[in-house]
């Protein structure tokens, strides 16, 4: 892979390694700070509030969270753990807490993962009040049975807001693309510093395209609750008005592509994912509506709908880092793995931009010889007979009715040499496109 | 196989016994005593009279066969073949004969099967005047050719009528199941005291089963004649309500279980059918519409059209005891074949009777929290995230467009899992069911 | 293969050699004299001829080309290449030339094939003003490379027409059959002498068709600019009324049979043409649409959509000597190979004229007895217990919706066997026929 093919890539990283640090949760400042940032990339990403409390459908926001201070101390007064170290550290949404406690209470308090010893598991308790810690195994087994510890969480649940942000950009139509990602996670980087930072390079890329055939929505939300918030007060003109789009979550390893389909699975957007993996990447693992996991599940409900995929690198759920410290950006988000789930995203949306429908100006076949086309014409380094006879079964599929993509997959083309054939046949005004 | 599982099987099995020396053929007492033993059983069974001439379709009824002696003497006046010992000896709808012959003539009349030398052949001559014997070729064997027979048919073709029994149960909506079974077999037990008994027994289930849904019509019936005949009178009404049904025939013996589609192959009955049998019985034996070979014929005949498949053990024409007196209820039908034959159609009922569409009643995906549902909720013995997920997969079809039994195969659970986890649904008012 | 059965064949190729020396062309005399030569075998084949210059859909009719003396001599006077011993000899639409030039210069205007080294190549220059020869490799390596050679052509293109035949044979409806065919190739025989002398036997018969239900018509263009030309005139009314037809090409050789579908590919015409091959032929090769190259690319065009599909015997395209003096009647083109052709297509279009749908006259099933059908029919050779269940199937599927042959085809007998007994069902007031 050269330089220049990470250009964006590396830029993403970087991007993401300033988010890192910032403890983000469903709600709360970490969020509104990550935001913010992404907005220096993307200045008309717009940031949004929900106050606490408001019904959205079957839910209601939850309170703000906010979180100071977390740490244990032996008795010594040594911290064993401390939240600033890393914010995995703290269960998300612990309510606070101040009390010495023996080993035997603090271990039902502490998270561990025994068959990964170094991580430290992510753990959340949104709904249900409780608090917790989250510490390595490794660590875990170095604690003295024999102490009484310190522990302190300095947080709040408070009234107060549900931060997203959105990024609008009009197009020729008010026919749009649904672009979703999360901000909910904390330091994690495939799952989930991966999803924002492509889909701001997305937006970032959308926003300098020309001529833009399809309005665009770009939104950052909290898993879950975000996405049914928002559909709560979007969903009737989102049914009118989308016409593809794509949740974007996990995104930035190196492994593999996947991709799962809308509950639907036949929409237009699960089409375009479908070339796109097949052309541009071959071996793809393709999952299921029941391997779902992330805001499909809303967008694709019954009564909303939306045709909502998935284009992914490794899915959540399936790389053995998920849902720990050690799903960072050294091992398993790179520089390549971010510019690679950009690409293909990029070639999904380039695609939707680009397919149209063909209809032949002529009836019959057209007199390709008045033209110049016959035997005189050629493109350098094409077989002339061959790009011909391409350019003829491309003309007698022009009936307004096959998509553009769908005619390329017939001749077993790549969608840019149908492009450049079709371009030819407009030229010689043999067929005209017919947009959306 | 415990004791248990045989309660109907055993009783099933008794009832065949009592009517099995009984002389059944399309019409006469033979066939009203029958229903009036299956209405010792089934006190809502009513028996109906058609009169013979009357012009059912293309067909008329014909009149009654009365058969009171037949047998065949040697010279010496010894019986060697007496109907009063099997009334398969005579073949069905003889005609009065009394006369000597010698052995040429007497063999033209009698008939055998060399490569099953012990049957004795289930004949008959239902529409055209003739008369005629059946005997083992074991017998036939000994019979002296020299020897000058005395043959002696009493029998009588008057006027009279055709005999049926129907049992009407109503339930909560005119829509329908049809169930429909034979009763013109004389002593054979899987073809056929197998249907009478078992639909006896079905119709003994329904009257007792508490909230159906659906009305029910049992029909007992001689065959082809006895369908044509009820469906000429009908029909129309059967068209506008049967929405699923089967024809209940060779459901006694214990080796395999088969299926024949309806005619159209893709009705309600056909998907129900498949789903009890692959799911209950796993290895089931699939005929085609070109193998039918009972009522089925007239249910589905072009412009009649009913969806009316068959659910059976093994089928008519399949088995070496076929249509002869080895057809007993000894090697061939046993309490254990009733049973599964019982079963396996109660089976099919049942999910008739349950199957109903799902609504979701909240948009987007359920706050289960509120509803103690998570992660407080859980099912003993089940794997508690397991559950959730498999809920939580109910509710994303849950749009009142695929059929519950079709949810469930999406989820490779049984049916009696998902109506568990619907019902928790339901309870938490999450969906709701759309009955028909 | 008996001599009877080549009865046409001999006829055919017979033709085939009497129109074998005439120069055929997109336009001129030629093509004249060959369709009076058809006409003399169909007295109903109507010659038109449409003007130079005449705009058809994307195209003009092409100037007239006359071609009276082509040849090359040496410096010695003699000639090394003459026109009138092979019309192949001379490039179709040569422009006029006369002039001496030497060998260097010569041999670019000279059409060779290397790997062919016996045979005239096929070259044509329609619409791109030029001149040329063709030479087998053998003679041309024989040229004197230091000679000065004269080359003479004396051609002419001037304001004229184009020249097509079009027979047409009505039936009981407008409904009609096409059947195309290519006048344009000059001594060439399985492409393309086996068209015209098959379609025109094809003609003869349909003639003498009686109680014909389709209309036919039969059209002997040039290949494409015709189809083009004919279908400008006529394209609306051959939509509203061409039910099924077939491009009559290369229809002579006795190496396969091949079959290339409709660009819709599931017409009227292609489940004909897969059933008279499936079962006459068995083994044949299937071709896509996008090995199309003959006037199916016009008829099929998107906006002209008519069902029209290919039977043929070797494609163009595919055998050694296509387009060469080697595509002859002596060694490819042969009376059996051209029997064949004509059979295959014969047995298509009686197929079409025998296809109906069958309606029952009675509901559930017939009483087969009050018409001596049971038991006493029985059809010679036939055994009696299979034929009546083939008559009963047949019944089952008489709902007027299934076309006749896709009811042979379920119960796997030929339309021959079917028809016998369909014919039965009628005479017996069972079915109806109910025919377009």
């Amino acid at each position: 892979m050269n330089k220049n093919k990470l250009f964006e890539g590396k830029k993403m990283h970087d991007l993401a390694k300033e988010l890192w640090p910032i403890s983000r949760s469903l709600t709360g400042e970490g969020n509104r700070k990550t935001l913010k940032i992404l907005k220096k990339v993307c200045k008309n990403l717009k940031i949004f509030e929900i106050n606490s409390d408001t019904k959205v459908f079957d839910w209601k926001i939850p309170n703000e969270w906010v979180a100071r201070k977390a740490w244990i101390k032996d008795s010594k007064g040594k911290k064993i753990l401390d939240f600033t170290k890393n914010n995995l550290h703290l269960m998300g949404y612990s309510i606070p807490v101040h009390k010495k406690i023996n080993f035997k209470e603090l271990k039902k308090k502490i998270h561990t993962l025994k068959n990964k010893p170094n991580a430290i598991p992510y753990v959340t308790s949104y709904y249900n009040k409780d608090w917790g810690f989250s510490l390595s195994f490794n660590d875990f087994k170095k604690l003295d049975k024999k102490e009484t510890y310190e522990v302190l969480i300095d947080t709040e649940l408070k009234k107060g807001s549900l931060t997203f942000g959105e990024i609008l950009i009009p197009g020729k139509t008010k026919k749009e693309i649904l672009i979703s990602t999360n901000i909910c996670h904390p330091s994690m980087a495939n799952n989930e510093l991966s999803g924002p930072v492509v889909s701001t390079y997305l937006a970032k890329w959308i926003n300098k395209k020309k001529n833009r055939k399809y309005s665009y929505r770009i939104l950052f939300l909290p898993e879950t609750i975000g996405a049914i918030a928002y559909l709560s007060k979007k969903y009737k003109y989102l049914k009118k008005n989308v016409v593809a789009g794509y949740n974007v979550v996990c995104v930035g390893d190196n492994k593999k592509y996947s991709y799962l389909p809308s509950r639907n699975g036949d929409t237009f957007s699960d089409i375009i994912a479908q070339y796109v993996l097949k052309t541009k990447i071959k071996k793809f693992k393709q999952y299921s509506w029941l391997d779902r996991g992330s805001d499909e599940r809303q967008y694709c409900s019954p009564g909303i709908d939306l045709p909502i995929a998935s284009i992914m690198r490794s899915k959540y759920g399936t790389f053995p880092e998920y849902h720990t410290s050690e799903d960072n950006l050294l091992k398993v988000v790179t520089p390549a793995g971010l510019q690679g789930g950009y690409d293909i995203l990029k070639d999904a949306l380039e695609l939707i931009e680009k397919n149209f429908f063909l209809k032949s100006l002529v009836l019959c076949e057209p007199f390709y010889n008045k033209r110049g086309m016959y035997p005189k014409f050629t493109v350098k380094g094409d077989n002339f007979r061959e790009l011909m006879l391409k350019m003829n079964h491309i003309v007698s599929y022009s009936d307004n009715k096959i998509p553009a993509i769908a005619i390329a997959e017939k001749l077993s083309i790549t969608f840019d040499k149908f492009l450049s054939l079709v371009k030819i046949l407009e030229r010689k005004k043999i067929v005209k496109k017919i947009d959306y």
